[in-house]
């Protein structure tokens, strides 16, 4: 089996970290194995299948002769980096939103799109993680009775903010068991402890946030949907590293719950956890640190207006895993079948 | 003034508690004041408006000579005792869902029916506390553009299943940032903390919870919408003692962001906190421990239909207070004010 040189770019933050993991787990065919970060966390040692791999710091000559580049960078750091590395012949599939709605870059997710990897230029761009998490779940009801419209409130964990959300969390947590103050918060505007932030992203001028437009924009182009309407309102949430999905959909034709859950427990990547007798609904605390979207509460929307067809569901889904790094992973893995 | 005998029953809870708390704050005409509760409680000390006041048990006799009950005991407590003060001849204003969707009994939240007070006949009933929330924040822009539909998903705090709620949440926290290991939940199915619980109350045969349909049965009968569609979906979050909802709105008439902006500055009972530009949006800390319905978020519905005209929002508010205590003492004082 031809093996691959892979670099992960910002291979120190949580989902670097992750990416490392499911390389691994996934058993990924590399070569060899470049961790590249700032210059800060150069020389730092980290280790992977049994052997400790050093961390560089990114330059443009590190891209030399490396194949695939998980990208799990900001945004700045990924413009800087990715359009070197593919000149320099690497394929990037990259986790920033710099690429995303650029139409010569794929966006994919594995489960719902995986023929356009294909056609990719050296970049391919691994979508929002609420939106992979959102996606996951209702493709498999989209190929049934198609989709017009979704209406999604989100429950985000800190995990999205990077290790210093979780760290800030954890912190702040301790501080109240201990009836200590609480300490002002650095990664979130706001004390998330034992409060909820509505607000995530910077905000356009018709009062939606960055990140409530991206399910909207990043769905359109994944499931080639250009007319798809998404109302989202995206709220943190004091979780580690889960997102939940409270999401209507509209359908053109009818789908029914029975229909709607055989589609969902045949799906790719889903796990259908729906059994409200036996108080088996999807929680956040139970989707940590694996890589299914866990989707329950499947009913129908009973305030669709006569004729138009509803379902109500709620998704959970590892916000580092499934929603970042495994996703991004999965399309390497792709990207190596299609050779 | 006239001066009125009053009794609470369900006196130690934590709404029976902020009941009493209201009584004072608000000035309520008090000529004499019970506390009742169960054998276990009676006996016990507490101070209202700088005297200590004994905690009597609860039973038929205790009800002579009192004016107005203040009900806030779960709902096999209500069954057994508002009866019987009825026929004593007291009014009682009953948080329990044992009488809300009675024909016989109003359903009153004085910013929205006041009106109802009037038509009672020895009951009214208090509605839930993500009702009152809710309907706060949209009767004001119903006022504008007649209300259709309301797709609502909720985040709803530990207070909603009382201080044991509130105690376990807190005991979880304490044991996390600790290190210890969280106990076996009691107040709830699952861990809250660090977690979300998408159920409250059980499940009806379409898969919705009770409380989720509270919010289409109560809406309808406070608004008077007999014909009001709403889907709810309610998730428990490890918040303390405020509610935060997010709520799509459908109307029969164009409401413009502008003018519902100004009929939430206007409305009583609401605090309008709208200022993206400036990270102002309510939060559930902000809420806490005092009576306002915060509203913020306002923005036009992006996935509204053509033709169709739809708002998206998001308020918060303390459960205990004006979810439950300070909505009954206020429903009280129309009593009063009426004769």
């Amino acid at each position: 089996m031809k093996q691959y040189n892979v670099a992960i770019l910002g291979a120190t933050g949580a989902v670097g970290q992750q990416m490392l993991q499911c390389l691994e787990e996934q058993e990924f065919p590399i070569a060899n194995l470049k961790l590249l970060a700032s210059a800060r966390s150069a020389g730092k040692r980290v280790s992977f299948a049994g052997e400790d791999v050093v961390v560089e710091e990114a330059r443009d000559e590190a891209f030399d002769g490396v194949d695939i580049v998980l990208g799990a960078a900001e945004n700045d750091i990924a413009k800087r980096f990715v359009p070197v590395a593919r000149e320099k012949g690497c394929v990037t599939v990259d986790n920033s939103s710099a690429y995303r709605l650029d139409p010569d870059v794929p966006l994919v997710v594995p489960e719902v799109n995986p023929e356009d990897v294909a056609r990719h230029n050296g970049i391919i761009a691994n979508p929002n993680c609420a939106t992979i998490i959102a996606l996951v779940a209702v493709n498999p009801l989209h190929k049934v009775g198609g989709i017009k419209r979704m209406i999604v409130s989100t429950y985000q964990a800190a995990s999205g903010a990077g290790i210093g959300g979780l760290r800030e969390l954890e912190a702040q947590m301790a501080a109240i068991g201990a009836g200590q103050p609480v300490g002002d918060p650095k990664a979130f505007a706001y004390q998330l402890a034992c409060n909820l932030i509505p607000q995530i992203g910077g905000f356009d001028a018709a009062g939606y946030t960055s990140e409530e437009m991206k399910l909207q924009n990043e769905g359109r182009k994944i499931m080639h949907l250009p007319e798809l309407r998404v109302n989202c309102t995206c709220v943190r949430v004091p979780v580690m590293r889960s997102h939940s999905e409270s999401i209507t959909l509209e359908f053109e034709r009818e789908v029914s719950v029975e229909a709607a859950r055989e589609a969902l427990a045949a799906a790719p990547g889903v796990k259908l956890v729906d059994d409200p007798a036996n108080l088996a609904y999807p929680m956040p605390l139970d989707t940590t640190d694996q890589d299914l979207i866990y989707v329950g509460r499947v009913r129908e929307d009973i305030s669709a207006a006569p004729g138009s067809h509803g379902l109500a569901l709620w998704c959970c889904g590892d916000q580092i895993r499934k929603g970042a790094a495994t996703n991004a992973v999965q399309i390497a893995k792709l990207l190596v079948a299609q050779g």
